[in-house]
């Protein structure tokens, strides 16, 4: 009986959304708070932050970093910067020169442009590079390998390339950049090159700036290299904040640091490499937006590639802004996005920041006029995010143990755009989320963005997402990797964490380059800042009921049909790799392959693999049965006590709240993620040749990629005690509840 | 009983295929046959053929003829050329120029080149056009319309883009090239330039000539633009022969002339152009492989247009060489491959014609040593298919009685290269090719072609086919549509037919341009010979075993199974319609597609449509229903014939196979196609919107397509007739195998 109630509760809970605070009086705040935003301020903000390159080490980092704390300040924060030292390469030398069959060398520069005032700043800006290279000299044959990712290395070897010794020229796209010299290395290569094609990125996507807002011959993609599927943060400070006198790891010993020198060029630099390369001819989908043949090499194209680094400490100013609650003081929300951009950064960070400091801005406002946040506010802004989220990092590393006891929730910005709502986050939020975006309205459209992102997903959504959107369900929000600031919350602490920004209609290839500045950004990013507006809005609605709602607003049963989700997902998987696997070696035996191939071309056929075992995956299985149903209980339980109109005694609430809070830190296991104990979320982490890219039930799904059959047991039964430890968790709360 | 017995036996035949006279005295002929087959001919033959550029009109290309019929003649074959004549418009006057924003001059040329010997015949070559193209004089405004098939016209009406009095540029591909001129002129385009892109044709593809095989720079694909989904042939002359006094419509009565001037050209002339274009950025599915952002247009760019043509009448010259049957004199089994091209032609059509040559030299060398085929062999060196089926079609309407009379099998070829045996034909046939190709070697794998086929499909195939492949199943042939001279016999006189030759490791673009010559072909098209060689066995043996088995080799069953399949998807098509018609219009309704656009952007959206009627298929169900029996039944009869080593006496054997005869003609209605009255064969035709691209049902199918739901009812009327006509033919044959 009860679970039936329960069941039809639930469905009840899918359409309308009840557990988050939507009363009269949390709408009245947020209609108070609305009126304090205006778009005038993320102009004169961003003008200001984005005046100068504002990099690791820059003047205007130190700069930008004393100007948000006078601002918070002004707005009522508790303000302070805290420091850091972290490592921070800048390049000595960077040479790229093709020795044969032409000499040419690459110019390794981007043109200065009158339209764009900032990009003529050339003595502030760091050169294109990829921190965390290795130093290197080397001269060798060039090979093009894609994507540089694994399965890429397996189609040059059908091809009989092997690219020890060699150098591997690799595009942008397919994957985070730090996996392509990562994955080169493990094969040999003595270097990597990555140029960004214009396919993905330049002129096939649209008029090139300054005519229109993508990626021109001259620019070049910066970006970090560190391998953060290991730990992010300093690469000499794993597991500990990066404070002045912390131990550091000699360089020689710093895991996320790559093994060969790897360079980032633009098209135009790309060009005449690519153009003089011989072998076989790249596979239809290799093949890219330049003018030319794509050919695999080796052969007659040989380069040579010379980086030299200094290697030096440099400090990171982390502006951290308190406001303290009245009621859960020791319950925190915290909200972050990073200050530091590779060279003037309009686009990436300052768009989210400046929405961020509206947002503040306009709390402090609430604030004077008598709203009281009941749980204690802290807001961030981030430096050294881009070498490898090293503010947030070390920030989290220093403070571990508090934050395990007091972090609720973790909203990360990290720029905005025009366009559609984007979230990714832990989905015992969804529903929370979903709220908020049937609140907010779309600047550009005078529709909720709820409808907005409706409309998208009818038209654009997998089956199953055109079906929830008909329904009016809930969207689904995406799982978390890595690649900004949430991930030492998330991953290395288990603190609940959102990523959330507006964008899709903001096209252009400025990321990294010396044209993401204030120009660009106001004529093609957000002209107006109405999403900046919306931004605020947004995040500062999710703070307003974070911070106001008695009871937090975490739905499990999202949480609990997401992992079943990913559990199914995990043995249909495991069940195609054994019908393939099983396949394939019938057609190697059988020589289907040597069969099909054209005897003119050299081609090595796929080798064998030990057929795939049937694994246990009955502990994960139960656990997630259980899961599921103490989620309904609590569904259940908590619909009840609200319709009840019960109400807690304070301390109950306290006592809640506080298993509440618990339960995201039960998902994480004491020694974390096979080979690499920084990561001890078994539900989300970055994979390890994904870079950025989520996988989830981590430890289970990666060791089935990499059939590794024992560790896929082994994982299965942590996972599971990870579950039924955030059921335990669920059901002391039920408990709770109904003992009112 | 009689059931399961006879589904036992098809499922037998599947595995096996017994029907065809694979007894050991047909294996000792073709062990003959084979013997006679010598690569060095071909080279010869092609050497001779491609010397000079051979189109309609020109010296050469009557020139081919006659050598051609003097070996023929040299073989046995009583041999005469017959004469037509046909509209073989030439251009007077090629003119295109970018006049806005900036002054070009599309050069028209394609360079010769030192590595090809008759690329540098420029006095001899007809100039890059498109024949059947109207005259016209025309400046407008350029809009880029993709493929310029019609979804690509509701793209740009969706950017409100009209094309009414513009100039279209489309590539080539997506369609055959005469529905591009086609589309255009019904959508009020002015005129129309089709250009290769390099992504299909080009250096995306491959190394380019003559580096590699791939299109170059300079060249251009000549081609027809006639309207062969109404009628092939010569345009003036549609039903009957073009004989010297045949009457002829006027100019302006053709059908199949397009309405608007229309101009292929080079992707080197094509760059400026669309480089300089303006307007909206082409959907991602648009672009192709040049260095720019791809604009539809209108906007800045203007070009002028001017095309004048010389009106002429040509004779063109059919070789037609008789070798008269022993026992069925009356029985025809025409064999056919063009010998005119639209410059040298060394792959297009030559290599075709080189191995058909062969392959009567060897049937000639076969009879002088005794073999007698108890079948009429006619062989058919065509001229003019370029233009559109010419020669093939006049002759097909010239002597139509006569061959609805006789008809057995027409084979055709057109051009062959290093690769996979592609087949496409009437599916009685499936089974007498698949096995034919079990008995054919591949020359550079060593196995049959059979073999080789089929390890492509395990590789590459639809799960499908990939299933039928791992039991060893026969392989499916495709249907035809229209490209080659099938079409008469096929679509206008229901003769059962097959088009044959190999490929796909003969990669390349020199397709219709000054390039496809004897120095391209035998370095990339088949070195040596040996797929030529291959050609000429796989359809020598067909010859042997069509001219001597004394029942004719067709299995009903492979056809009745085929179109129950062409009939679910038809319905599976009405329901799809159906289901997508309702959604779209809820969406259009609930204005989803307005909230999904970007505001800063032009748009329009689709259009409601009205809901989509269920049909009455019940007739042409019933009728597939009794002709899978009816199949089944006659190859159970023929089995048991067989098995009891019955023997016919003479005069049942010729009723036997002249029911087997008339079968495909059943297939054909006294009307026509709707709107086209010259296609009568009611199970294939080529698209009216697809050009070459098959329809299969197409009464019914085109019906539905085009929402004309009563002309759907009416063609499923019909189409049921033939299929009960069909089947009741069957029934003949069961019962006159039953009686003996």
């Amino acid at each position: 009986m009860r679970i039936i109630d329960s069941i039809f509760m639930i469905i009840l809970f899918l359409n309308v959304g009840i557990i988050s605070g939507g009363d009269d009086q949390q709408k009245e705040i947020k209609k108070k708070y609305d009126a304090f935003l205006k778009a005038d301020d993320l102009d004169v903000w961003m003008r200001r932050l984005t005046a100068h390159p504002h990099h690791v080490g820059s003047p205007w980092d130190k700069s930008n970093a004393e100007f948000i704390k006078s601002q918070f300040q002004s707005w009522g924060f508790d303000t302070r910067i805290e420091e850091f030292y972290v490592l921070f390469p800048t390049p000595k030398i960077r040479q790229l020169e093709m020795t044969s069959p032409v000499i040419f060398t690459a110019s390794l520069t981007e043109s200065p442009l009158k339209e764009d005032v900032t990009s003529g700043q050339v003595e502030e800006q760091l050169p294109s590079y990829n921190i965390y290279s290795a130093d290197g000299d080397v001269t060798a044959e060039l090979v093009y390998a894609n994507y540089g990712i694994p399965k890429d290395y397996e189609i040059l070897a059908e091809n009989g390339i092997d690219v020890k010794g060699k150098i591997v020229i690799v595009r942008y796209g397919g994957s985070w950049r730090g996996v392509k010299p990562k994955v080169a290395a493990e094969h040999g290569a003595a270097g990597c090159i990555i140029y960004s094609d214009p396919k993905e990125d330049g002129y096939y996507q649209g008029d090139v700036y300054p005519a229109g807002p993508f990626r021109n011959e001259t620019s070049v993609q910066r970006g970090s290299v560190a391998d953060v599927s290991v730990y992010s943060g300093d690469p000499l400070t794993p597991f500990v904040g990066a404070l002045k006198d912390a131990k550091r790891l000699d360089i020689k010993d710093a895991a996320t640091l790559t093994k060969i020198p790897v360079l980032p060029i633009s098209y135009g630099d790309a060009l005449p490499l690519l153009r003089s390369m011989s072998g076989p001819v790249a596979p239809d989908e290799w093949r890219g937006a330049l003018p030319i043949t794509y050919h695999l090499g080796p052969g007659k194209t040989t380069v040579h590639l010379k980086l030299e680094f200094n290697w030096e400490i440099k400090p990171i100013y982390d502006v951290i802004s308190v406001m303290k609650g009245s009621e859960f003081p020791d319950e925190w929300i915290i909200r972050g996005n990073h200050h530091d951009a590779w060279v003037n950064g309009a686009d990436d960070p300052i768009s989210g920041q400046v929405a961020m400091m509206e947002e503040a801005k306009s709390i402090g406002g609430l604030i004077e006029s008598g709203w009281k946040p009941k749980r204690t506010l802290v807001y961030c802004a981030w430096d050294g995010e881009e070498p490898g989220l090293l503010g947030s990092t070390e920030w989290v590393e220093t403070h571990a143990d508090e934050l395990k006891e007091k972090g609720v929730v973790y909203i990360n910005s990290d720029g905005n755009g025009r366009g559609f709502l984007s979230v990714g986050g832990s989905h015992t939020l969804q529903n929370f989320i979903n709220n908020i975006s049937r609140e907010v309205i779309d600047p550009e459209k005078n529709i909720t963005v709820y409808e907005r992102n409706r409309a998208k997903l009818l038209l654009k959504g997998s089956p199953d997402q055109k079906k929830n959107a008909q329904e009016k369900k809930d969207f689904h929000i995406g799982a978390l990797g890595s690649g900004s600031d949430y991930t030492p919350f998330m991953q290395h602490i288990g603190i609940a964490s959102m990523n959330i920004g507006f964008g899709g209609e903001d096209e252009g290839g400025s990321y990294h380059s010396i044209y993401d500045s204030y120009d660009h950004y106001t004529r093609f990013g957000d002209p107006g800042f109405k999403y900046g507006i919306a931004l605020a809005q947004f995040c500062g609605h999710a703070i307003i009921d974070l911070a106001g709602d008695d009871i937090l607003p975490f739905r499990f049963s999202d949480f609990a049909e997401e992992v079943n989700l990913y559990l199914r997902e995990i043995i249909a998987l495991l069940d195609d790799m054994r019908d393939k696997t099983s396949l394939q070696n019938k057609l190697i035996d059988e020589k289907i392959f040597i069969e099909y191939s054209d005897p003119l071309k050299k081609y090595f056929p796929p080798k064998a693999e030990k057929p795939v075992p049937y694994i246990n995956f009955a502990p994960l299985q139960n656990a997630v049965l259980r899961v599921r149903q103490s989620a309904e209980n609590y569904s259940a339980a908590l619909n009840s006590f609200r319709s009840e109109g019960k109400i807690f005694p304070a301390g109950k609430k306290d006592s809640l709240n506080s298993l509440l809070i618990k339960t995201e830190r039960a998902l994480t296991s004491a020694k974390g993620l096979p080979g690499r104990p920084w990561y001890i979320h078994q539900i989300y982490a970055p994979g390890l040749y994904t870079g950025y890219g989520v996988k989830t039930l981590p430890g289970v799904r990666e060791a089935i990629e990499m059939r590794n059959w024992n560790e896929a047991a082994s994982e299965i039964g942590i996972t599971a005690q990870n579950i039924d430890a955030f059921a335990s968790l669920i059901d002391q709360a039920v408990t709770l509840l109904k003992s009112e």
